[in-house]
C-alpha cells in the first residue's frame, strides 16, 4: 500500500504489495495476512499445500484450530525463512505444533537449539526416571491379574520387595534392614584392636609335611555369633526371594541380588574349608585369605538396600546412570590433566644428578600421578609437595588447572541429579495436592 | 473448509470441518473457535458442561472474564488432550484458572512440573517464611488490644522482646547483646594459659577419709567478677522477662530460653556445691565435672541472641530448617560413601601379615571414617594417607567421589537459602519503594 | 449468559452476566470486556475513575495506547484481586505501566515479588555501575567547556588520568605503570638473602650514652638505587598530578592517591632520619621500625593503578563494594561457626586431667579460632587436628558446616560480580554492533 | 475520548484524544492504533517515514507482515521512549525486527541489555564453534570436487586425518592412537626405579683430555626396543602425512604436528650424539641433557591426538579458547591476591630482630607467593602455616579471599563450556531426531 520514496531507494520492501495474493489464516483467535508466494517457497509444508490449493479456489480466510503461540514462530518463519522458537511454550507443544505444520525440527536455528531440545531431551531422561518410579506399581497390577500358585507367589512376593505396599512388608523390610545394619556395624568393630587376639596356632598341613605355627586373628566370641545369626537371616531371606521370586532371570539380573549371594559366600567358605583339611593348608595360602578378604568386604554393599526405602538414594543412583557420559568426560579430563602434570613436576622437581634420584618425593612420573589429583581435587595432604622454584609454579598451575577442572565440568554433570530431584519432589507435590491422579 | 489431497492421504485432519459443529469463546479479547465434540470429551470440566448446553440451545459467542494466556493452554488441552502450561505467567495464576476451569493440575505433562510445581512450592514456603517475619507485627497487635495488668505487661514485653519496636527496646537488646559477647568473651579467654594457675589443693572428702591433694584452676580474678557480673544480669533479665511473658507456656518452648536457663546454671550449681561440703567429694568426680563443663558450653549458643538484630541469621536458621530434608541427604550420602570408603580403604591398605597390623595408618575401619570424611570434604589434613598404590586408587576414587557428591547435593540445597534471602531483600526492596504497605 | 444447573449448585460464576454492566477497553490492539462493577471496587485506579465516568456517560468502546503484554496482568487484577506480574517482560516496563494505571507496586503477590524487584534492583545496581564507567566521559566534556589555565591544566590532567584519552596519555600509563611494577618487583626480592647483607653498626645515641652495636639490614646497591629512582619519579608524578588535579578535595579524596602519598613517606623518613642524630637513637626502637614498615608495604596496594587499564578489576572493586552487605553476612557466618566449633573442639579434645593441659593441640579456645577457620575454609593445613573419637565428631561436622556455609551464601555474592562482568560485556558488544552510541 | 476530572488534575494524559489523528497499523493480526505524532518524533525509523506519508494521503489501515512479538515492544518504545524488548523471542529475532523497523539496537535500555547481547554474542560463539565441527565436512566435500594426484592425495588424506570418514580410517586412527598410548606408558614407567640401572661409564673426551667416569641411566632393554619401535611408526605415520598433506603450510601450523615433529627429535640427537664422538664430551653438559630432557616430556602432549575420538575433549579446547579473556582474569586477580597476601603474611610473620630471619617460613616475600597460592586454592599442603595470631588473621582472610575470589570468577568462566556442551549435545539430539539433516 503505501510506500514511502526513501523505502524504494533501500530496496527494502515497505509494507504488503497490495497487488500481491495474500491469504488470511486464523489459528487460536489471531488472524495472520501473509503473502501466498511465501508459503508456496517451502515445499511439502502443510501450508504449501495449502497456498497451492488456495490458488486453484480461494476462500476468504482458513481456519486452523492449533496452538496460536507457536504458529507465529511458524509465520515468521514463513515470512523470513529462519525458525526460532518460543521461549515461552514448553519445548514438547513446539515439538508437537511443528509435526503437525509438516516443517522440519532441523531447521531450528542454532540460537534456540539448547532452549528446544533440552525440553525434548528432559522429557526422554524424565519419562526413564519416571517408569522405574513407577514400575513397581506395573509389576503390582500385572500380578493382581494372575490365580493359583502364581498368585500365592505374587502375594508373598510383594511383601518381600515392596516395602509401602503393605505394614507387613514394610515391618519385613525394616527387619531386614536392621540385618543388614547389625551385619555391617560388626563388620566394622570386628577390626577395632580390642575386639580381638592374635593367637599362635600350631598346625600340620597333610601328611608329611611339618608343623606351621601361625599367628591367627581370633574375633570375640559375640561377633562370630552375630556374624552366624545375620548369615543364617540372610540366608532364609535369599531362599525365600529366590523362591517366590515371580521371574527368576531378572532376579538374578539384579545387582542387589548377585550382592547378596556373593557377600553369604564367605562365611559358608570357611565353614566349608573349617570342616576339610585342605583349609588348614589353603588357609595361609595368600590368594585364598585374598579371596576370602574381597567377598567379606562385598557385605557393605549391602547398604545399598536403603534404595528400598530412601528414594534420594534411587534418584542419585539413577542421575549418576543418565550422567554415566558426563562422569566419564570429567576422568578423562581428570587423567589427561595427571598425565601431563605428573610428567611437568616429574622435570621441574628432578635431581640435578642422576645419582640424587631418591632425594625427591618425585623421583618417578607415576608417583606424581598420586600427588596431581590431590592437588587438583584440593584435597593436598601434604604429604608429597614440591620445593624448586619452577615446582611451585607447577604445583600452582596444577591447583588452579584443578580447580578450572572441576567448576568448568561440574555443572554439566549435576544438572541430572537437580533435574531429578526437582521431578520427584514436582512429583510428590502434585500427587499431593491433586489426589485424584 | 480446505482438504487437500494429501491430508486426506496422511489422514491428519486439516483445518475445521465445516460441516462440524463449532463453539465460539472470547477470552479476554481474543476469539477461539473450537470443536463442540473436543469440549464434550473432558468429562467435569467446566467446558464441557458448556458445550452440552450448547447443544441444547445455542448462542452466538461465550464471553468468559478469563486471563487469555491460561486459556491458550487450556485450549490446547482440548485440543490435543495434553496439559502444557505457559512458561511465562506466574503458577500460581495458571493453578486459579486451572481451577476455575475445572481441570485437574495433575494432567501436566511431566516436561511442565517443576515449573508449575515449583511456583506452588515457592509459594507456600515463602508463606511460612514471611508469616515467622511478621510474627511480631501481629502479637504486637493483638497485645495493642488488652488493658489492666495485662496491657502493662505486654508494653514492658514489647520493651524486652522486640528491639524495633522503640528506642528503649533498641537499647536494652544492645545493652543485653554486649553482656552476651562479654560473657562469650570471658569464656574463650579463660582458656588462655596467662589466665589462671594452677594450684595445689588439699582438701579431705567426709570424715575418716583420707586426705586428697589435687591440682586445681584459679582463674584470674577479673573474669570470676566477670563471670558473677554477667551471671547476675542474665539471671535478673531472666526473672524479668519471665514475669513480663504474656504467654509462659510459650515462652519455655522457646529453644533460646532454654538456652537462656541452661546456661545460668553452672555458676549456681558450682555455689551450691561450694558451700556445702559434698562438693569437696564430688568436685574431683569426672561426672560431675563433665556435667558444668556441657552446662559452661551452652552459653556460647547465647550468640544466637543475634538473630533478633541480623536479618540474615534468621533467614540462614528458616533456610537451614526448610532444608532440613535436603541436609539430611546430603549426610546420608556422605555417611554410605564414608562407609565404602572406610571399607575399601582398609582392605587396599591392610598389611600383608595380621601381625604387622600397626604398621599402617588404616588398621581399623573406623579409624578410615575420619580419613574418608576429611578427603571427600576435600579438607586433607594430611594426619592420614594411603601409602600403597591400591591405596592412592581408593584415595583418588574418595576425593573425586567426595568433590562429585557435594556439587551434586548442595545446588539442591542452597536453593531454599537464596530464595529466602532474595524474597526478603524484594520485600524491603518493594516496601522502601511502596511506603503505602 | 449460560448458566449450566451444576454451576449454580456450587456456586462459582459462570461466564459474565449478560445483565451486568460491561466495559470495553481496547489495548494494544486487544479488546478487554470487563464488569463495570469490578472496575469500581479497586478506588483510586485510573480504570475506576474510568469506571466511575462511564456510568455517567457512556461509551462504546475505550482505547488506551498502553503495552498490551502488562494490561493482561491488569485485567487479571481487576477480575481476581491479586496482582501477579507477568515474566517475559521487564520489570521496568512493568513499573512503568503499573504506575499508569496508578496501581500500588506493593500489591504485587508474593511468588512474582523476586521476578519484579529483581529487575527494578538490577536496573538501580546497574545505572550506579555505569554512572562510574562513564564518570570519566562526563568530566573530559565538562572540561572542554573551559578557557585559559583552566583549558591548560585540564588539558594535561587528561594526559595525566585518562589513558584512553590520547596516545600520549597511554604512554604516561604505561610509563608509570612499568615504575609501579619496578618498584614492587624491588621491594618482593629485597627480601630475598642473596639480596642483602647483615652487618654490625656501632653507634653512639646522643652524649653520655654508651655504645650499642646493632645487626642491620644492608641491600645491595641496585636495590636502594632502583628506589630512589622510583621514589623521584613518583615524588615528581604526584607534584605534577596536585599541580594540575582540577578539583584538589577530591584528589585528596582518592584512595588511590592517599596510598601513593603513604607509599612515598618511608624513604623521606628515612632521609630525614639518616640526616639527624635523632635517627640513629631512634632507629632501634621498635615503634619507628614498625611505622616505617607498614609503610613500605603499603606500596604493595600500588598495584590497583591496574584498574585504570584493566577492567575487570574496576568491575571486581564495584563487585565487591555492592556486594558489601552480603560479604559481611558471610564474615558474620564464619565468625558465628568458628565460636561455635572452637568451642566444640575444645570441649571435645580436651585432656582429662587440668595437669595435662599441654598435652592438646586445642588447650585454648582462641586456638580452635584458627583451626576452625582453616578447616571450614577447607585449606586444612594439618598442624592441628582432632585426635579423640568426640573430636573426629566435631571436625568432621566443622568441615561439612564449613562446605555448607560457601555453597549457601556464595551464590548470593557473586551474582553481583557476574551481574556487573555480562553487562560491562553487553555494553562493549552493543557499543561495537552499533557504533552510532 | 474520556477525560475524569482528576485526570486533568494530575495531569497525567488519559487514553488518546479523540481529535489527535491516529494511525492504525497491523502486524501478524493484531491492530495497532497509534498517534501520529509519536511515531514522527523518532526520525529516521520506518514507522516515522511511514507517518510522514500517511500526512500527504491517509489511508484506513496500514499491514506489515512481521513478528507480532516484537513489535509490541517497537510500539511501547514510540508511545513510552524506552526500548525494552520482550523475554520470550530469541534476541536474534529481535535484532532482525529491529533493524526492519530501523530502530537502532544501541537505544536498547541497559535493564535489557543482557537478555539481548547474551543471545547475539551466544550466536556469534556458536557459529565460530560449529564452524569448527564442520570444517572437516567442508573440507570433504571441496576435496571431492578435485582430480588426478590431487584427487589420491586427498583419499588418503582423508584416511590419515577423518577418523570418522571410513573403517580404514578408523583403524588407522586407533592404531595411531594405540602407539601413543605405548609410548607415554613407556615415558612413564621409564622412570620407576626398577626400570632401569644406574652404572657407572667411564669414557675419554677428545685427546688428551682425562678420562671422566659418569653413572649413567640404563633403561631396561624392553623399554628401549618400545621406543625405537614407537619412533619408527611415529616417523612413518610423519612422513606419509607430510606427503599426503593437501596444505603444507596449514599442515606445519597446526600445534599438533608441530608436537608430533619435536617429539620425534630427542631420540635421533641422542643417535646421532651417539654416533660422534663430541657426544660422550657433551652428554654430561647440563645444557644438552636439559634440551633432550625437555623434547622427550613433549611427547606427553600427544595425548591431545585423543581430540580426533573424543568430542568432549575437542570442546573442553574450544572453551578454554573461547574463555581466554576470563582465564587471564582469573590469572591477574590470582596474581593480585598472592602479591597482596605474601606481603601482608611477610609482615605478619616476620621476626622482631633481623637476627632471627631464619626462624620462619615467611622469611621471603617470594616463599610466600607460593603459599598464598596454596591457601587460596584451598589446597593447603601444610609444609608453610602462619604460626603468630597477626599471621592467623592474614590466613584466615587470604583463605576465605580465595574461596571469595573462586567463587566470583568461576562462574564467568564456566559459562562457555557448559554453552558449548550442551550445543553440541542438542546437535546430536536435533540431528538424531531429524535425520534429513
Ligand atoms: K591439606
Ligand atoms: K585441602
Amino acid at each position: 500500500m503505501a510506500d514511502s520514496p526513501e523505502e524504494e531507494i533501500d530496496g527494502t520492501p515497505g509494507d504488503i504489495d497490495p497487488d500481491e495474493e495474500k491469504i488470511v489464516i486464523s489459528v487460536g483467535g489471531i488472524r495472520h495476512e501473509i503473502l501466498v508466494s511465501s508459503l508456496i517457497e517451502r515445499t511439502g509444508t502443510r501450508l504449501c499445500n495449502l497456498a497451492k490449493k488456495h490458488v486453484r479456489g480461494r476462500k476468504e480466510e482458513y481456519f486452523f484450530n492449533r496452538h496460536p503461540g507457536v504458529f507465529s514462530s511458524v509465520m515468521d518463519y514463513y515470512r523470513s525463512g529462519e525458525l526460532h522458537v518460543p521461549l515461552d511454550i514448553c519445548g514438547a507443544v513446539v515439538k508437537r505444533e511443528l509435526d503437525y505444520w509438516r516443517i522440519d525440527g532441523a531447521l531450528i536455528e542454532p540460537c534456540c537449539w539448547t532452549n528446544y531440545s533440552s525440553y525434548i531431551n528432559k522429557q526422554k531422561t524424565l519419562s526413564d526416571f519416571s517408569k522405574s518410579m513407577i514400575e513397581e506399581k506395573t509389576t503390582l497390577r500385572e500380578m493382581q491379574n494372575s490365580s493359583g500358585w502364581k498368585k500365592v507367589q505374587l502375594r508373598i512376593w510383594m511383601v518381600l520387595d515392596l516395602p509401602s505396599h503393605s505394614r507387613l512388608a514394610m515391618a519385613f523390610a525394616v527387619t531386614s534392614f536392621i540385618f543388614v545394619l547389625a551385619s555391617i556395624t560388626g563388620f566394622c568393630i570386628e577390626t577395632l584392636p580390642i575386639m580381638f587376639t592374635v593367637e599362635n596356632v600350631t598346625r600340620q598341613c597333610g601328611p608329611g609335611q611339618r608343623n606351621e605355627t601361625v599367628p591367627t586373628v581370633i574375633s570375640l566370641p559375640f561377633l562370630t555369633y552375630l556374624d552366624y545369626i545375620c548369615t543364617s537371616f540372610f540366608t532364609a531371606e535369599l531362599l525365600v526371594r529366590v523362591l517366590f521370586a515371580p521371574n527368576k532371570l531378572k532376579f538374578f539380573q539384579n545387582i542387589m541380588n548377585v550382592i547378596d549371594i556373593l557377600a553369604l559366600l564367605p562365611l559358608y567358605v570357611q565353614i566349608i574349608l573349617d570342616l576339610t583339611d585342605t583349609y588348614n593348608c589353603l588357609k595361609n595360602r595368600r590368594a585364598v585369605l585374598e579371596t576370602i578378604f574381597i567377598l567379606r568386604i562385598i557385605r557393605i554393599f549391602r547398604i545399598f538396600h536403603l534404595m528400598k526405602h530412601y528414594k534420594a538414594l534411587k534418584i542419585m543412583v539413577h542421575a549418576i546412570k543418565a550422567s554415566f557420559q558426563e562422569l566419564m568426560m570429567l576422568m578423562i579430563f581428570l587423567l589427561i590433566a595427571m598425565l601431563l602434570f605428573s610428567t611437568l613436576i616429574f622435570y621441574a622437581e628432578r635431581p640435578i644428578e642422576y645419582s640424587m634420584i631418591t632425594s625427591s618425593h618425585f623421583e618417578t612420573i607415576p608417583s606424581g600421578f598420586w600427588w596431581s589429583i590431590v592437588t587438583m581435587t584440593t584435597v593436598g595432604y601434604g604429604d608429597m609437595y614440591p620445593k624448586t622454584p619452577l615446582g611451585y609454579v607447577v604445583g600452582a598451575l596444577c591447583a588452579v588447572c584443578g580447580v578450572m577442572l572441576e567448576a568448568l565440568t561440574i555443572p554439566v554433570v549435576s544438572n541430572n541429579f537437580a533435574l531429578f530431584y526437582t521431578h520427584a519432589r514436582s512429583r510428590e507435590q502434585i500427587t499431593k495436592e491433586c489426589p485424584s491422579e
